[in-house]
């Protein structure tokens, strides 16, 4: 056992605090990995404070990982000592079967989730990104291209492949139009990465407040949804709408934005069920879809996308002491566009 | 112009009667059609009813008609005095633009209804099947393989071409897992042409009832949704799932029911919207659709598939005086499976 160091929430109502804690040994497949750089996610917020009431605590957050390879276990074939190396939002899977499934993974059961979970022991907690070391088998490592700066590369391991898996799954690219609603962490990222596979891109947020980003980043038109002129405009405009908000919005007036055979994939969860009227989809066969992370092959793909196109994360790099600050601001939308924890700021004892 | 014969709602609280009315020439590519049977459709209902709020009186009700050719226009090539055709839910489309979208057009603007809907004059009533003939163009009427009888194949025309459409889109066939929800006028044609693609047929429906018949029309298993543990059995199991029901059902609970991408397609309209869990879709990359009826191309490889497979609905068969009664029974799903009316039992005058 080795001792660790990060930062956990030690139960729900309280702030995240320094806390230390014992990883294991590194076994014959596994990979230890120096935490350079942790990205912060919603959904650790969501954790953190139980509100999706499956909280195990204490918690040490975060599944956008990003760091360097510092041993390997004799097992160990694809990384070395000295590679950059990212870890996502599961350290293990397909647990309780004889076979992995490369492909769908992240929707089987058997999924160890990379903090507030537990080993395939049924038992050992796992804990996240804010903290100073982590090891993970090899089969759930991925190579960061040399070109991707660290911190930066931290977000493409949730947000990056949040965005990357729906708009290749359901085939953005030239000739398709894209609308991407909600220009935060995930938002962001799916301008860039829609952009660069070619298709033709749309921001829909709120307001006009972050355009000029938006149209940096790559889309090619801006919307404010709060202008009700927008869903005249656009109706039947897009093959494809990425919903990166978690807010309770209309999806009626959006998937009327859609053309024939147009899908609307939801990968922000708002809170209450959303009333869907069946005459949103009939009349133009109409699809509504949600979509969730994507596997470790596919989040390869998607690192080597990105080295190839230079897609990084914008982010605001943050001592671990402003964890909590950052928490608020993330509620507030109050970033651009993703916070990233320089994990060199963790107190050494 | 031609003085037909027919039954027609005169108002939204009336009863169907009687009625007669003029139908056009012939025009250089119509076809003029003896109607000799005509199905009866819930969707009848709702517009003699104005329970859609864009109903049209008088009213002619009727989109499931089969009848035989006795005059063409001299432009006509494809069809002669004589032949076993079928007009189905449209009958003329596309009408604002210069093209035709053959694959399409049923979802795009121009279409016009075969009833409750004016010509591309924009003033002519259409008027539908429940009269002793009718008057289309040419590239709006449907061959009825030689081998089907025409009162079978009546309703083909409508509740045929709503389920073999997603069954088509979607991909059912062997080796796929199907769930046909409902078994009433569309969803026993469901189960016959899922089973003749060779997919895998389970029916859902509120009892076991027609359980017996399900089994004989090709389903493999046949569930009652009234079980609770039906939910709870069937969980993770099918690709694609057809719901024909109109009534507010949970639609979440149906979407656990199926695998990872695998879509669920409402042909039924329930009145009210449905409150979607977007964790009933993100987890397991599913999709919610709609389909709507099909495209004349479309529908004539359904009819040329229903000859292959010598597929035609279960009716009953009516006499036109009995249609207010008739709608009674459909109201309260009384019917096993389509009410067909006899035109020859239309008064002479």
């Amino acid at each position: 056992m080795a001792i660790a160091r990060g930062y956990a929430a030690t139960d729900a109502s309280k702030p995240l605090e320094f806390f230390t804690f014992e990883r294991r040994e590194p076994r014959e497949d596994d990979v230890v990995i120096d935490i350079k750089f942790s990205g912060v996610c919603h959904s650790d917020i969501h954790q953190a404070r139980n509100e999706w009431g499956n909280s195990r605590f204490p918690m040490v957050p975060g599944h956008e990982i990003a760091g360097v390879v510092i041993a390997v276990g004799p097992k160990v074939t694809r990384f070395k000592v000295g590679d950059h190396v990212g870890v996502g939002c599961f350290v293990d899977s397909c647990i309780h079967c004889q076979t992995r499934d490369v492909d769908n993974e992240q929707y089987l059961p058997g999924l160890v989730q990379t903090y507030n979970d537990v080993e395939a022991d049924g038992q050992t907690p796992t804990y996240g990104g804010y903290s100073d070391h982590i090891v993970v088998k090899e089969g759930y490592v991925l190579s960061i291209p040399d070109n991707l700066p660290l911190d930066k590369s931290a977000p493409l391991l949730c947000a990056g492949i949040t965005l990357y898996s729906p708009l290749a799954h359901w085939k953005a690219g030239p000739g398709k139009k894209v609308a991407i609603v909600g220009m935060g962490g995930l938002g962001h990222m799916g301008v860039k990465i829609g952009a660069a596979m070619g298709a033709d891109v749309t921001v829909l947020s709120q307001t006009l407040s972050k355009k000029d980003d938006g149209l940096k980043l790559g889309a090619k038109a801006y919307y404010a949804t709060s202008d009700a002129e927008t869903f005249k405009t656009l109706a039947g405009t897009f093959d494809l709408i990425i919903c990166t908000v978690g807010k309770d919005i209309d999806w009626n007036a959006y998937l009327n934005l859609l053309k024939v055979d147009g899908t609307m994939v939801l990968v922000g969860v708002p809170e209450k069920p959303v009333p869907v009227h069946a005459f949103s989809l009939i009349p133009g066969r109409r699809s509504l879809a949600g979509s969730m992370i994507g596997s470790i092959k596919e989040t390869q793909e998607m690192l080597d996308f990105c080295g190839k196109h230079n897609i990084t994360a914008e982010i605001e790099l943050i001592d671990i002491k402003d964890i909590n600050t950052a928490y608020e601001r993330v509620i507030k939308s109050d970033v651009r566009y993703r916070f990233v924890i320089d994990m060199a700021t963790l107190p050494k004892a």
